[in-house]
């Protein structure tokens, strides 16, 4: 009856978000969506912040605001920026969005038409694909090992293909693998990307919860060429109910995310942005953070552990160095919408691989989250997940 | 050096939002944006409903939810839809936006391929002209009287154009023109749109902003075949600053919406929602909306009594029964723009009217916001406007 457009027939619902409502359910334990410990969200210290808002600017913080978003927002987000991750920037070169998804699917329109290539690692993150879809571009994966994409195939690609339009990576505690990538490589690959001269859109929702190792330069802090556009949020530092992320680029392209941000959805919540900006002026974002990742690391050592004492060898998983996510690369013959049905009979819910890689395949992978639940669950889960897999070896 | 995608070419800022910097100076007596009066704002209602949301629900006000949006609220909004359009629906047929500008970005995706056709009332509102843009489709604007858009000229078009797609109208209190579709128009519109089976997006912002004359039924209560989506939005009856707004449609057609909010944000924010759904069940929306009705009844009267006393017979303008705007068509030799210059010399913006003809033209038309100022402010600008105006004829 109703026609729609032909994009609508590559995009589907993601199954992180359909399992929401089943995983929702107290019963469940869910490895499976990226949602933060809810426990550590610092309610007293928002309302705190929301009421003297409210207080002092009730009228703006209920108005519309300017496309690009709170000035002070902006510069606090600026000083993160540099305090963090190296990353000389002001305000003129921010832009906030609804949450970084708004970012990534503001990418797409950017930069692509139709047919146009975008490259991403191998997997890479399931939402990031899901944005790009609507433009209709083409995908190629680019392999990757413990340190990172592999730059020699990256070459390979960018030499042998036309119309590569866009880069999209996840250095820090990848998600869905959990790899981080090295110096040496992220070095390398910037030598590449000014070569070629293609834009790079660097995704960065978990950088600051590092748990151990060294801290490694933004890509977009060795940019020299104003080719990386750098996607952050503080969904995972400090609340994804805001529905706040920004995206930080050179100002020529930073103007047409401006336009697509207005053609898209005007400004991103003014009520959330002066709430966020009040809270980081009253209270301690860097002790917050802290706490979250003194949380996370000893979640992800309970779920990394269990898997080192049940998983047999054949069975590899990624012992991430920060972030929200570990992967698992089972045996090909083990396919792992199976073991989710089998785990799901017993309580237990995660994410199948095949979703994260743009072309499908990889059916023996999938993703675990550990920030959602607390270590008793983790441990009770794990159990179970491990017994279902050796079951199914 | 970089490439961008095709679609940038087409997609500037809109000027009323270029304008917003500047016109935000306490000076400047602006006519220029679609901002509500921010004395309205139940700005110690909102820290309440804020603060027991906070309280009641902290953990879930700053977590990630369901794409659709909180249970609640979306009740809330199909009683509300119920109640004052007539409209019969529920909670499977409502999925919330961030605003409802991200509706109108969200119908583009799902029903345009690029070259496909829109229609929309010549004028329309710019903000969706701009966001259709971002899918490349060409468009046609049906010429309307004082009644609505005109049904011979849409009949002509239908049956004479390949590939049209969708029909964007707003058929109360229209943005830019102030004109609202008489029944008889609706009815004969719903005729032709079921004899044709083309998806009709029917924004409806302003709706309850009713100042005088007989409620008129909503596209969508007339709608038999599941062809009309609806956008409604709180940006208007309660605060833009909470972004929230929603789309109610077909199920299968809404089903394409969802897709396309995982996508592009994946959910409204919820703090917004929570604390809208609870400002609601706490405090008298329809009180709320009263006040606003009885402020923008005075507001526009002053405006047009001064037009009507000011401006020769030359000069056609809306007396507007409803909304947020007037329009004013000026003899053809006068140019908007040239005015719009010697009227900020003076302190007083407004925008012109090109941006809101999709193909552009009648530099001769001016539109006029009278929400947003108080009425001394209103008439002081309007003097100075209506000077200018005779000077210029």
């Amino acid at each position: 009856m109703v026609n729609f457009a032909d994009r609508m027939s590559q995009l589907k619902g993601s199954e992180i978000r359909e399992f929401m409502a089943l995983t929702a359910k107290p019963d469940i334990i869910s490895f499976a969506g990226g949602m933060p410990a809810p426990e550590l969200f610092p309610v007293d210290e928002v309302i705190e912040a929301m009421v003297t808002v409210l207080k002092e600017n009730g009228q703006e913080a209920l108005q519309y605001g300017t496309t690009e978003g709170v000035p002070r927002l902006r510069e606090q987000i600026a000083e993160r920026m540099k305090a963090k991750n190296n990353i000389i920037t002001d305000i003129d070169h921010i832009l906030m969005t609804s949450g970084s998804q708004e970012g990534l699917a503001f990418s797409a329109q950017v930069f692509l038409n139709k047919g146009d290539v975008v490259l991403m690692e191998s997997p890479s993150y399931l939402g990031a694909i899901n944005a790009f879809r609507t433009c209709e571009p083409n995908f190629i994966d680019i392999p990757t090992d413990s340190e990172g994409m592999l730059m020699d195939e990256l070459e390979r690609v960018l030499e042998t293909t036309k119309n590569v339009k866009m880069i999209y990576v996840i250095p820090d505690f990848q998600n869905p693998s959990g790899k981080t990538w090295s110096l040496e490589r992220r070095k390398q690959f910037m030598e590449i990307i000014n070569k070629y001269e293609i834009p790079v859109i660097e995704d960065n929702p978990y950088g600051e919860l590092r748990f151990e190792g060294e801290y490694l330069p933004a890509l977009k802090s060795l940019d020299t060429k104003g080719l990386v556009v750098y996607l952050g949020t503080f969904s995972k530092i400090l609340a994804p109910g805001f529905r706040l992320g920004w995206v930080c680029a050179e100002e020529s392209i930073l103007a047409k995310y401006n336009f697509i941000k207005q053609a898209s959805s005007l400004q991103a919540p003014t009520i959330s942005m002066l709430a966020a900006s009040k809270w980081i002026d009253m209270f301690d974002l860097d002790a917050h953070v802290e706490k979250i990742r003194e949380c996370y690391k000893n979640r992800k050592n309970t779920m990394i552990d269990i898997m080192r004492k049940e998983l047999p060898d054949s069975c590899k998983f990624t012992d991430p160095e920060g972030g929200l996510f570990t992967w698992i690369e089972l045996p090909e013959s083990v396919n792992a919408k199976e073991l989710s049905m089998k785990c799901l009979a017993e309580k237990v819910a995660f994410v199948t691989g095949t979703g994260f890689y743009p072309n499908g395949g990889h059916e023996n992978t999938l993703r675990l989250n550990y920030s959602n639940m607390p270590e008793e669950k983790i441990v009770e889960g794990m159990k179970k997940l491990c017994r279902i897999i050796k079951e199914n070896l």
